[in-house]
């Protein structure tokens, strides 16, 4: 019998159940397997403790429960000879581009003026742009960057797109690698964050990729904390250069109560929520996977470590 | 030569310029053409005084600065024999998609709840919903609606429109008449009003309606404050059936300062901007109808008195 061991450390047994009532074939563990029991080719991890991926004996695939894995590169708990498979499932995308258009359109649409002006009781018409006067940049074109750089497409903004390789999307301005950057965002009213977390795109955004923006620009993170150097941001949004952030993820999380993010009149921040695991589907993805792997295929997202994602 | 008379009592030279470039051989007036001076066939206005239409020698067609006209046609300001067309311009479908998919994909994303916690310091994610186990419903199937339906569509909610006639709209299930409007609307999590205001639809957002939703749905009203019954629509969030509103739109505009709307805490409002007039598109949109009308084709929008629309 095939063994699964779910190391989730958040419920794992409801995970465990999902596993079971798709593949009634294997056993699916939530205890630790020790050296010496019966192999367990496949773990399922979030951000495992130490020395838990290690003690499973004859481990074949790391199945993870994140689209970011620069965390368990980091931690050195997964050995070099062991794939890893990101997860990004359809629910992922579709919950990043709900946060982020959410974001996006609230600013593009003076919500955020309308709610301070509401609670003075003003009512004031603001000049309201239409989407196509408005430049987005949105940074990263894979499994979260398109769906999001799609919509943003259809409502009509003028939409350039950047990652480390080249990408075609339809309606869409797209650059390529780190000499084109500043063209990616030279001008643009919203930036858009959604890049995995390596070594080349740690604090990429800066004092100088955030001068480029246009003056009160909108700068929206739902990728990691770790691409952002948090007081250019502040700088940036205390001198007026950027007129908000929408921020999911921080250097800490949770964000460490004294962090001046929290109070900032400019800042709307959500507790790492932008693309929620929807289990069901994670669930669903990560089975394929495994049924990909047992059949030699190649699989999605399974992570190129020189690359770093 | 034809002549034009711009009626609208916010800058009218503007608007008068932008005339004279798409239309250089029209006199266009922005003063009012008295009895006895030569005939101007095109008037174009938004909230006119008493008499001004009466008064322009010769006048063919009426031509609206908004897409919603129930106020001229109440006012009795315009007579029976003239022609109405309503400005439908893309930009204001633009624009209202853009407002209605920023407050619904906000609801539906937990923002206000997370704006909520930031002001208390609080880091709890919530669970969050797909997009399919969201039921939306659409009132409203015209210019409006249907743009607004088919993002809806896009985002993969579960939508459904209704009307006063059928339509068919792609990824929706749809519905007609008075008859099928509770089941249209019952169940539904999110409830988006884009109706033009008429006798029949006047005040159809009541109890009965509201009582019909899912417990702790979001209504968002970008049509007319004429649809709701505001005493139903406080006490559905005072008792907790709407868990919020998002509303553009009020009985009396602006916003009277004591009205309890203003300062409710389930309550988003804004100044009647969801869908702005854009004059660079609407001028465009009036000159097309003007060029439609004189070459005797029909004119899309044009206002069918029996309907009130």
């Amino acid at each position: 019998m095939k063994r699964i061991f779910i190391a989730s450390r958040g419920n794992p047994e409801q995970l465990a159940q999902l596993f079971r009532a798709e593949l009634p074939d294997y056993e699916v563990l939530t205890e630790q397997p020790k050296p010496g029991d019966a192999d367990v080719p496949y773990i399922v991890v979030g951000r495992p403790l130490p020395g838990v991926i290690r003690a499973v004996p004859g481990l074949k695939l790391v199945l993870s429960l994140n689209a970011g894995i620069e965390h368990l590169l980091a931690s050195g708990e997964v050995p070099d000879h062991l794939p890893i498979v990101r997860l990004v499932d359809d629910g992922l995308a579709l919950g990043m581009a709900e946060w982020v258009l959410a974001q996006a359109l609230a600013w593009h649409r003076n919500l955020f003026l309308y709610a301070e002006q509401q609670a003075r009781g003003e009512w004031t018409p603001q000049p309201e742009k239409l989407a196509n006067e408005r430049k987005v940049t949105v940074l990263g074109a894979g499994a979260l960057g398109r769906p999001v750089a799609e919509h943003f497409v259809r409502f009509g903004f003028d939409t350039r797109v950047w990652a480390r390789s080249h990408h075609e999307i339809e309606g869409a301005t797209t650059y390529a690698g780190m000499d084109q950057l500043a063209n990616a965002v030279r001008g643009s009213d919203i930036l858009v964050n959604l890049l995995p977390l390596t070594n080349e795109t740690a604090d990429i955004v800066d004092l100088d990729v955030i001068g480029m923006l246009t003056d009160g620009a909108f700068f929206i993170n739902g990728a990691r904390g770790g691409h952002v150097v948090d007081a250019d941001l502040l700088a940036a949004l205390d001198g007026g250069k950027l007129s908000g952030a929408a921020l999911d993820v921080f250097r800490i999380e949770p964000l460490p109560s004294d962090d001046p993010l929290w109070k900032h009149p400019k800042v709307r921040l959500s507790p790492h929520v932008a693309a929620p695991t929807h289990q069901h589907m994670a669930v669903k993805e990560m089975v394929s996977n495994i049924k990909r792997f047992e059949r030699g295929e190649p699989i999605p997202h399974a992570v190129d470590r020189s690359l770093g994602y």
